[in-house]
C-alpha cells in the first residue's frame, strides 16, 4: 500500500486558504481529519466524527507526549490535531490537507519530515490589503494586525516546500494537484522503486 | 523575467520516452534544443535550425571546455547538446525538455544542479520484455542486451527527483506535466519571493 501525502497549507489572512482548501476536495478526494476538543459536545455532535470529545486533561498529556501536531485554544478548550489521527488517514493511502498556520505547520515538519508544506500567498501585499479591506467586516485594528502579522508569517516561508499565488481560484487549486500528483512521484518516496522493478 | 526549467527525460529501452516527448509537447509548449553535429549537412537542411553544424576540431574542443551537456559518435560523428543553446532556452522563460540517457543526464545535473531528472520507466522488467519483443524488430541479442543494460541504467536511478510510470501514454505525459508545474511552484526557486511579496 502506498503512503498518502500529508498536506500542510498555510497562508497569511487574505489568501484564501479556506476556499482553496475546499475547491480542492471538490475536484479530488482527500482525507479528512476530526480534530481532537475539550469542549463539551453540543446537540447532534457525534464523538469521532464531529470531534474526538476529550478531557482537558487527556488534551495537556497529548500535548506533553508529542501527540498533537498543533493544537489552539479558543474560550478557555483546546482544539487540536491528533498526530495518531492524521497518520491513520496517510497509511490507509489517501491524501490530506491541514490547513493550519506557520507555527504549527514548522511542528508537523518536525514530527513528519515527509510532510509537504505549502504557502498560499496573494498575489503580492498590496492585494493582500485589498482583500481584507475589501471584506468590510474587520476593524482597521483588526486589519492592521493581519497585516502586521504577515511579515512574521513570510520569516518561515523558506523553510516551505512551495509557494502558490492565489490569482484566481480554480488555476490555484489546479497547481496545487500538481504538486500532489509530482510529490507522488518523488524518488525519495520510491526508496524501494529500483528494486521491485526487477521482481 | 521567471527562468524556464531544463526537464531531463531518461528511460530504459521499451519505456517510450520518444512517444511520451511527443505528446507531452503537443499538450504544452517546450522549446526545442537544436543539436550540434560534425557531419555534413544534407540537402535543404539549414545550420542553427536542423544541427548547428560544427567542426569535428570545434566539437572536440567543446567537449574539452566542458560546453557540451552530452554527446554521442555515430558513423564517426558527433552528435551532442551544446549547454549555451540549453541555457538561451531556460533563460528566456520556456522550458525545455532533453531525451538522455542516463550517464548524460548525470552531466547535465553537475553542470546545472537546477535541471529537474524524471526517470520514466515501463510498468514492470516483465512488462519492459513483453514491449522489446512486442517490436518484433530486434535480434535476440539485441534485445537480451538491452535487458541487461537497465540493470546498469537503474543504477543511477536514486539520483534522479522524479520516477513516472509508464502505463498510459496519456496518464503519464500528464504526471510529467504535473511535475513541471509543481517544479515552478518549488520554494528553492523563488528565493527572493518573500522580499518581493512586500514590495
Amino acid at each position: 500500500m502506498e503512503k498518502g501525502l500529508l498536506i500542510v497549507l498555510s497562508g497569511p489572512s487574505g489568501s484564501g486558504k479556506g476556499t482553496v482548501r475546499s475547491v480542492l476536495t471538490e475536484m479530488e478526494d482527500f482525507a479528512f481529519s476530526v480534530s481532537a476538543t475539550t469542549r463539551a459536545p453540543r446537540a447532534g455532535e457525534t464523538d469521532g466524527v464531529d470531534y474526538h470529545f476529550i478531557t482537558h486533561e487527556s488534551f495537556e498529556e497529548k500535548i506533553r507526549n508529542g501527540e498533537m501536531l498543533e493544537y489552539t485554544t479558543y474560550n478557555g478548550n483546546y482544539y487540536g490535531t491528533e498526530f495518531s489521527e492524521v497518520l491513520a488517514a496517510v497509511e490507509s493511502g489517501r491524501n490530506l490537507i491541514l490547513e493550519i498556520e506557520v507555527e504549527g505547520a514548522m511542528n508537523v515538519k518536525r514530527i513528519y519530515p515527509e510532510a509537504v508544506l505549502i504557502m498560499l500567498l496573494p498575489p503580492d501585499f498590496a492585494e493582500q490589503e485589498r482583500r481584507l479591506r475589501g471584506r468590510g467586516t474587520e476593524s482597521e485594528e483588526i486589519i492592521r494586525g493581519r497585516l502586521e502579522r504577515t511579515h512574521a508569517e513570510m520569516k518561515y516561508f523558506p523553510r516551505y516546500d512551495y509557494v502558490v499565488y492565489n490569482r484566481e481560484i480554480d488555476a490555484c487549486a489546479k497547481e496545487i494537484l500538481s504538486i500532489v500528483h509530482a510529490e507522488k512521484c518523488a524518488v525519495k518516496r520510491h526508496a524501494d522503486a529500483a528494486k521491485r522493478y526487477f521482481e
